[in-house]
């Protein structure tokens, strides 16, 4: 059964319809696209050696992204809460298996969108397609972001970026994740 | 005057006849969108405040992307040799000043498409816009890695990668330089 409107978060249905620019008929076509599906905190969205086969939105919850290092240890990517999207690009676009797991830290609600219902959306409407580049290019520059960040900066530098522009990860999400984002000791986080 | 085919790279010939799939006319059409510019050693390609207005493609020449960092130094993002392309995405498509510095390391000659040749060739050559998306996605994917090379590996497997993968790096670039780009000592580089 298709998601109504009113069981999606409103951010989604601004974006789509006031940015993006979509028509009240785009909306559905686009909303027609979607499966909501559940997570219980510590379930998997994806893991390492699987194909990313969707696009999706997290509607409520909250979830992270990490790689396992050469190290031996997991490194975290990002955090995702509601109104962000989570996948792995490169493995949605060519079909080979992600290096990524992405595990809910808390029971999430997904709205899941088959590669079947992005070609459509991209092939029908060119609004969708651009925001879809968009999106690409705003995810590769937070990585670069990311990564001078991580090179340029101090601990307390990123700690204070987290602060501003995700504060509620600190009230959600275990200290020792968070640690290992910013890539300090989690005695020193407590410090900060 | 439009450049002809004989004056450019033969892998860009290669890529956008038997890897895109343009035919001869289409890949005339993007021959003439292009114009040839000559950079001394150490000139500037693009400088931080300045607007990336121009898709670029390394006909000849090494350079060197690079950002001022927040602790006064500056931090080598990448080395562009023959067969790369150049630019700021982001700036590109936003009209955003660009954070960046992109160096000549060499005598260069660059293929500049202006944006107006872009929106043409985007417009008009679904597959050059498809092959353009999927640039942005590897330049994406590649800053990933970038990433969680420098996070879990070693700086030993960091200098092994740059072997394996752009072997005449080594050759071509200073010292100074290649210990940055690896996040080392310039003594360690040495031992290495």
């Amino acid at each position: 059964m298709p998601i109504s409107r009113n069981s999606v978060n409103p951010k989604l249905i601004h974006l789509f319809s006031d940015v993006v620019g979509l028509t009240d008929e785009e909306l559905d076509c686009m909303l027609e696209q979607f499966n909501p599906v559940h997570l219980r905190k510590k379930e998997f969205y994806l893991q390492s050696g699987e194909v990313c086969r969707q696009v999706t939105y997290v509607n409520k919850g909250c979830l992270r992204t990490y790689f396992p290092g050469e190290d031996g240890k997991e490194h975290t990517l990002y955090f995702a809460v509601e109104d962000w999207w989570i996948g792995d690009i490169e493995s949605f676009h060519s079909g080979n298996p992600t290096k990524f797991f992405i595990q809910a830290l808390e029971d999430c609600e997904l709205l899941i969108m088959p590669k079947s219902g992005y070609d459509k959306m991209s092939r029908e409407l060119p609004k969708y397609q651009e925001w879809y580049q968009m999106k690409v290019r705003n995810a590769y520059m937070a990585s670069i972001k990311r990564y001078s960040d991580f090179k340029s900066g101090s601990a307390e530098d990123r700690y204070r970026n987290l602060m501003k522009f995700q504060p509620h990860i600190l009230q959600r999400v275990a200290s020792k994740y968070i640690a290992d984002y910013l890539e300090i000791e989690p005695e020193s986080l407590s410090r900060l």
